[in-house]
């Protein structure tokens, strides 16, 4: 093993960090220096996601620098075979210890961080740090673009090993953002009948194109027998319309995390024994595998590219309706 | 089978009617008439279930004889077997024709009526009427007091259906009622790690003489180290306590129904990918038998048994804090 050191490596950079409510452009922000065991890596480019979204509206608590999607290149690192690459990192940052990593649940551990989310700076800046076991390599097959997707993709996979699909089901995805846009498509290849609901025409649009059926939110009508929906809405309406649509002891994923309580009534739940399964990030290497074999097709997905130097402009397109995703170059 | 009449039967009774938020006592009420295939029951002894006193609050907007908990006595029926018998009987009347009934889930039925809850009058009154095959006949070795407890027993029993209870697991039993206190018996026979939680001393007292740990509810830190937490409180903080307590990956059983929607922060459920089950109705056959083999013993959770001329006083005294079952007797 070899230690890697980049000459003339910079010691501030520009990062956009989370306080007080807002996330701020700052430019001399210190570079992160790795700790035992991780790596230093030039984040390329950055997706933004509905948490970042969230957290700007208080989701977490969380100051720092943002964003947790990314692709990058590893610039400094003790593992030869890591040296120069270009990798995508899991967020989680885990103790290796508590009794959630010792039952395999280490995304669950304890003691863990997770990057731009909790108690870790994040990929919305020119570098970022993370152990050297959360890193996968990447082979030219996969582009920059296909690549900061492999994070929300492995989040989307993690709904079919929670639950393992029927091809008779009735299934319904809600929401046609990011998040949605994947999951519909997840479920599409092992069930021909799903179904995304969203608001917006041209969102739906995207769907379309790939042969997956889709509807308007008001031309559905809650008759409770869809035996899978899966809440990607972000919205504390998503939940709402889920229960109107699922069938007695069917499942509902609820993907959605949102800063805000919600008035709920949940009573549905109880009196058709419905199943709520909450649901978060998945394994990258299946997602690598479903982008590079063109399985997981992004096409249509990104909206925009911004430089990091346009972080609000971008926070701001990602915010609105029309926007699918958004990304962050962070080289100029 | 030969049609039985009971000669000099009643055409008016008494029944306690749910009508524009409050239960009140008619004594003229028509007796029920039997329709084809359905028995008239006289009703020994009825119970006062958490339910009833939601439906006082506006739960399923439920107007007629409330009640759905009971033993009684066959006194018209065209099967003779069922002629003159004790018999308790499941609340659900089902078409067995829709997509529910012929997947085998008919306590989900499209069409069904519900005892003294949903379409169909209840049990708080001299006689009802429901379909023969929902009945079940009685032998000697129940009491009526055991019997009445048959159909909540089987709600509670309804958990160990749809989560397989590992002996190594922690479970907490959340609500010291009525509920609660047959769900950690059930639980307790396949886990001694069972803890009842609960808000009255008196109560918990009657778990701890049957063998159970308790706790009360102040004493209780959410560590999020249960992998199943069962909801039994009928109140919104239930679910709430629950959230904090079940471990990542881990499971929550939902009992309460509560009329009025709650407030609550589902973040949770999703960042541990919590899995929360709805659970409603259990099988009858089970029930009776874990009561027969004295396996669920119910002493010390009658609380008090008033006439049903009594009625209001008896509600008011189900909705005490210190109250635990409370029967109705129907018969002078």
């Amino acid at each position: 093993m070899s230690a890697k050191s980049v000459s003339g490596e910079a010691k501030r950079m520009k990062a956009a960090v989370f306080r007080e409510g807002k996330l701020k452009l700052v430019r001399d922000y210190p570079v992160p220096v790795p700790a035992k065991g991780e790596a230093l890596i030039k984040v390329l480019q950055a997706g933004i996601c509905a948490t970042d979204l969230e957290i700007l509206k208080g989701y977490m608590k969380f100051e720092g620098v943002g964003g947790h999607e990314f692709v990058g290149q590893v610039v400094r690192t003790s593992e030869a075979s890591l040296a120069d690459r270009r990798v995508v990192g899991q967020i989680n940052c885990v103790c290796g210890q508590c009794d959630m990593c010792s039952s395999g649940l280490s995304n669950h551990c304890r003691n863990r961080t997770v990057l731009g989310i909790a108690g870790r700076d994040g990929a919305f800046a020119e570098y970022l740090v993370l152990p050297q076991d959360n890193l996968h390599v990447l082979d030219e097959k996969l582009t920059d673009e296909q690549a900061v997707f492999v994070e929300p993709l492995a989040a989307a996979l993690q709904i079919v090993k929670q639950v393992s699909i029927d091809k008779r089901w009735k299934i319904a995805v809600l929401g046609d953002g990011r998040l949605g846009l994947l999951a519909c498509q997840v479920l599409a290849r092992d069930n021909r009948s799903v179904l995304l609901v969203g608001k917006h025409r041209h969102k739906l649009l995207v769907a379309d194109k790939k042969g997956i059926r889709v509807s308007l939110v008001d031309e559905v009508v809650g008759r409770n027998d869809y035996d899978l929906v899966v809440d990607c809405t972000g919205s504390p309406t998503g939940l709402k319309l889920a229960v109107k649509m699922v069938r007695p002891r069917g499942t509902i994923i609820l993907k959605t995390t949102i800063a805000a309580p919600v008035e709920c009534d949940l009573s549905p739940l109880v009196i058709n024994e419905v199943r709520l399964i909450g649901s978060r990030c998945g394994t990258f290497s299946d997602a690598i595998e479903a982008l590079s074999s063109g399985e997981i097709d992004i096409s249509g997905l990104i909206s925009r590219t911004f430089p990091l130097e346009r972080i609000d402009e971008a926070l701001k397109f990602a915010a609105e309706p029309d926007s699918i995703k958004v990304l962050l170059r962070m080289q100029a």
